[in-house]
């Protein structure tokens, strides 16, 4: 099956009360750009993040969720000076820890930070016709026009309602594609 | 045939002209450390290379060659603000534009820059054992113990009698991957 390829930036993802301390009491995340996956959006809001050894100004992704977390490519983690594990997103327990500072306060993680493991969501419908289920591992076939086509193993397949389908990568991984402005890739088992 | 995957990290090539004007009339590079090729060598001397929105230092691996070459990563070239077009080591033409500063001097280059198309190197017997000659295309699968294994596509094979069986990657390429300490990948036509 063909599936849209995104490229996933560094990013956060705030708890109400993280987002709260950063940004003030009872402060509301603003929409910035909605996304392709249904209900998620880019805030306007950016938190600096600090590591041992730099920071980086990250965007806010919302909605708030359950817990902080923290998405980074392993080049990032590096100039930053913190652990990122690779991980499913809301995996993050024993992940890396560092500084957030926003305009109001600041938080100090003990973990949160990950590495996206690469994934492809997937609606239920879409998941059927191409025959595989939630948590299967699958492989992405793709053609770079700029000479680094690969195929990438280990992908997990996530599947829900609230999904729509297509594949994240982080920006290590796409640059490593060099992929064109559109990418798709070929699905297989 | 299994092969020796390597990273290379950013690093720059010098002529004998820009070394001298980089670090002054009759220098000569200073070998810090014998690499896997046979011959070359990273040095001790380093090379401020800045480019529209940045800058970066980098070590000179030697010897010394014909024109003055930087290799970079896509992730590199983005936070330099430069151009750096997916190429053979040596194939400059048309390439990207930065400014070099050393010690003793500057140059200003018009072209130079890339990133680097990745490849095997490989001695004629390895070659021939496996069936692939100069300028093949190959493919190089390798298993991650990180939870991101992938099989490179647009793999060109060099072969030369002065080079020892390696594939080189970029640092993009490899946080790709998350290859454990010691990496080795299945080349396949």
């Amino acid at each position: 099956m063909k599936v849209l390829v995104e490229t996933s930036a560094r990013h956060l993802h705030l708890s109400q009360e993280h987002l709260e301390i950063l940004f003030g009491k009872g402060h509301e995340l603003t929409v910035k750009k909605m996304l392709s996956q249904p209900g998620q959006f880019a805030c306007e809001e950016k938190v600096e993040v600090i590591g041992s050894k730099g920071s980086l100004k990250m965007s806010v992704l919302g909605p708030v969720r359950k817990d902080t977390q923290i998405e980074v490519s392993l080049t990032d983690a590096r100039s930053l000076g913190v652990a990122a594990p690779i991980r499913e997103s809301g995996d993050i327990a024993g992940t890396g820890a560092c500084k957030l500072v926003g305009p109001e306060g600041e938080v100090e993680l003990t973990e949160g930070v990950i590495a996206a493991k690469r994934h492809v969501h997937m609606t239920p419908e879409d998941a059927e016709k191409a025959g595989v289920k939630d948590k299967d591992m699958v492989k992405l076939d793709i053609e770079s026009p700029n000479g680094r086509s690969l195929t990438f193993g280990d992908v997990v397949v996530r599947v829900s309602a609230s999904y729509a389908t297509a594949a994240h990568i982080d920006t290590d991984e796409a640059n490593a594609l060099a992929p064109g402005k559109e990418c798709y890739g070929e699905m297989t088992k």
